[in-house]
């Protein structure tokens, strides 16, 4: 499938179209960004990894029943997966309290609360993407009460998956972010990415975190810590 | 029912225990302050209008079914009522968009949404009373998901008659912002106050503002605006 003209470019990510137009390609590009655009950089070969990383867990949530948008890994950088409309909400799962949430709400990072935490972002980078409740994605036309509660059905199971998924890797799912489409015949998928730039993920024995946070936060061996990651998923 | 101890100061009013240890007298002051203590004022008169609005509010209230905290008004600036442990969440209701939600998602003031909204934010000066969900107040103990939903299911009946009374006095019910508690019994009642403080009201006609953003927002005529609700109130 070749590569037409650019949809969309994102972050850390292009969209091409293709000849189908059922059809994209993602493009995994080595860009990192935090805090809204403050602070960039470029991790060498991160889009290599996140790509296969993505690959990996998205045909893992499709064999166990999660209706995606990915298609097939195309190459290093390149996805096939189905054209969809992306929701503008950033989904959000939260077993431990980390990052926005531990500082927004002054709760000390790693607590882990009694219950599961979803959160909904309205994507729009000019506002910071702030935090929103199902009646203001209603009244901002983002979706219906149906289509949010068909999201956060998923989420759940999701979640269940992927703490199953790293658990067994010796990995804690402390938090993650996904992103939601309805392809052109109306069914609501799974799309974007997940990978350590949308995860965070400590190691269950040492808590040393292996995702973004490393970035975002100075630590260093940010290009080690995805690597980590793909290592044990394809252990 | 004479006052002994204070038991709480807040922003407008004072909280004092009587003999009976579940009854308290609130005493309305004249004391305003608007955005998280930035702006501070005595608004003369403002504690005997708040007292009386809020008195004819909440027995209205009571005739049509909603349980609250209130007893009775014992004087100009005094108030009997049952007390209550208060949830730390301000329950706030979008009948029309203005103040922070228009800020905050960049909505003109004044857009009519499709639904009715339902804010709930952490009250807690030091963090600025965020925004919250269901799931981060269970995550902080503040309510259970049962409690959440009693107090919804109460919120949306209080809109309802609020609504269909102040349109009778020409009045459109913008938002408002109301607190519940737990009698020492176990059940969920209405408390706090409910006036121009907690209120957004606008004439039907001419849109002019009868609350406290005449006060936030420097528009002067503060207590002729307090004293038109009443007025309205007792025609």
């Amino acid at each position: 499938m070749e590569k037409r003209e650019m949809l969309y470019e994102g972050k850390a990510k292009q969209v091409f179209l293709t000849d189908d137009p059922d059809l994209i390609v993602i493009h995994y590009k080595d860009d990192a960004t935090a805090y809204n655009n403050v602070k960039k950089a470029t991790i060498e070969a991160k889009g290599l990894l996140n790509n296969q990383i993505s690959t990996i867990i998205f045909k893992y949530l499709i064999e166990n029943g999660i209706p995606t948008h990915f298609i097939e890994q195309l190459n290093d950088r390149d996805q096939l997966c189905r054209r969809v409309t992306i929701f503008p909400l950033e989904v959000i799962v939260r077993n431990v309290i980390a990052g926005s949430m531990a500082k927004r709400l002054d709760i000390p990072e790693g607590t882990k609360p009694s219950n599961t935490i979803i959160d909904i972002c309205y994507k729009k980078d000019e506002l910071g993407d702030p935090l929103i409740n199902n009646d203001h994605a209603v009244a901002l036309g983002i979706a219906t009460y149906e289509e949010l509660d068909e999201m956060f059905e998923l989420t759940r199971r999701i979640n269940v998956l992927l703490t199953d998924l790293f658990k067994k890797l010796g990995i804690t799912l402390v938090d993650f972010k996904i992103e939601f489409g309805k392809t052109s015949d109306g069914k609501i998928v799974l799309a974007d990415e997940i990978s350590p730039d949308t995860c965070r993920l400590w190691d269950s024995q040492t808590n040393e975190k292996l995702d973004k946070d490393r970035f975002r936060r100075d630590l260093g061996k940010v290009r080690e810590a995805y690597e980590e990651i793909l290592h044990r998923l394809t252990k």
